[in-house]
């Protein structure tokens, strides 16, 4: 099937994806180090080379960018950004709360963001001033604009540098409530209204970039710590809230850690 | 239909949990502050009632002791100890990560354990030195006897005191992988074979006497931090590990935090 529009082939990726990682979901895995010693599995590898034969055989004008397999031409109009199993170490560790991300941008700018998640059986999908749906349904998030009444969520705190730590700290202990877990999960939470914010560090342009789709066009606010649009050349801090009052609340306190190169 | 058999009422009070919590997940809760400021949702209070009207009406002589209505005939030879929604905050951040707790205590000695995990449609159901199930298929802990190897996971650094904290954190920094999150779940996942080690403090009766079952029925080994087996009196900190030897290795660091009282 040539390639006609984006919805069409995201979907079509996650499908292929889902098929190969939940295959071997909570399998004897073979489990490899990887340079920086993060985890990766063939599963991961297996699913991201099938997701860039689809883009290859249906839009081979298109570049990508992906976790497990590098850059090919990246410097086209249009660049698919892929993860296939963000939340590894959840994968690793039997939790569902891992999910495949796919985003495609456009001449910079992020058209579209998918976050899948094959365990539950939850495909949410949005486009910046488009809108952004689960399974479907539109999703907005939530009204809240103060950081005393915010739910906010991050994966770990052993996924800060120790001042990244101290400014989300403070932050997150003047909160409604704070949790921990999630991964690309929580930005899904955010985009249906169940979360308020979301602040984390160390991630990859494949970690983020979907992120964009799906938080905008649920109506949310999502840029790095000093508040820049986030792009694939971004230094890899993002931060996500539900409104725009939120999001500048948030950045009265992470902006104050000195800003890095990407 | 009378009380027969343990498993067959555990599974329809388990039914009757399950129907009301997932009716109000994602909804508008109506969330409200307990004395101890935990959230509770009147969805928690609906289906423990409803469980124990189930058992009041099938076994009337059996004793009840339940997070949201307290205790009933709590000297009878069998009690159930019950938490209709465990992971309070997941439910109301849109985490599928909570679940229902169900334990049949006989003569004080656990006689079976239930992990419900609506969402994901997963019931865990364990019998000490009989047997763990998830949806009817057997489980078993992993074979893991060093720390070093260890998957180690724990629901939030908030829920320690800080001499609580600073051994587990020693413990799980030994670790092959720690990991943040989860509540009940982490303990199916012990069971699973996925997680190694679990560690928390802070709970209660009905947020640990379920997990006895799994787990032990699993092949695990779950006790206190001083290694005393887990009562309704335990002074709520519990310690996972899917191999006595690696029960052993975490004792070590975790029984030089002094006692407490329950």
């Amino acid at each position: 099937m040539p390639y006609t529009d984006p919805l069409s082939l995201a979907g079509r990726l996650a499908d292929v994806a889902g098929t190969h990682s939940l295959g071997s979901f909570r399998t004897r895995l073979q489990v490899d180090l990887k340079a920086d010693a993060s985890p990766v599995t063939l599963a991961d590898r297996a699913a991201e080379a099938a997701m860039r034969a689809l883009i290859n055989e249906e839009a081979p004008t298109h570049g990508i960018l992906g976790e497990e397999h590098g850059r090919e031409r990246i410097d086209a109009a249009h660049v698919w950004v892929l993860d296939p199993i963000d939340g590894t170490k959840s994968f690793i560790t039997g939790s569902p709360l891992w999910g495949t991300l796919i985003a495609l941008v456009h001449q910079g700018s992020v058209d579209l963001g998918l976050i899948d998640m094959p365990v539950l059986g939850e495909r949410w999908i949005g486009r910046p001033g488009r809108g952004s749906h689960c399974n479907g349904q539109p999703v907005h998030t939530s009204g809240c604009t103060a950081l005393a009444q915010a739910r906010v969520l991050t994966t770990s705190p052993d996924a800060f540098a120790p001042d990244e730590w101290a400014a989300y700290d403070a932050l997150s202990r003047r909160a409604a409530m704070r949790r921990f877990g999630g991964d690309c999960y929580g930005y899904a939470q955010l985009a249906g209204g169940h979360v308020d914010l979301v602040a984390e560090c160390q991630l990859q342009p494949y970690d983020y970039m979907a992120l964009v789709g799906v938080v905008e066009g649920a109506g949310g606010v999502i840029t790095d710590w000093q508040g820049r649009a986030l792009s694939i050349h971004s230094n890899g801090r993002v931060l996500a809230a539900a409104t725009a009052a939120l999001h500048r609340e948030a950045l009265s306190w992470l902006a104050t850690v000195p800003d890095i190169a990407a």
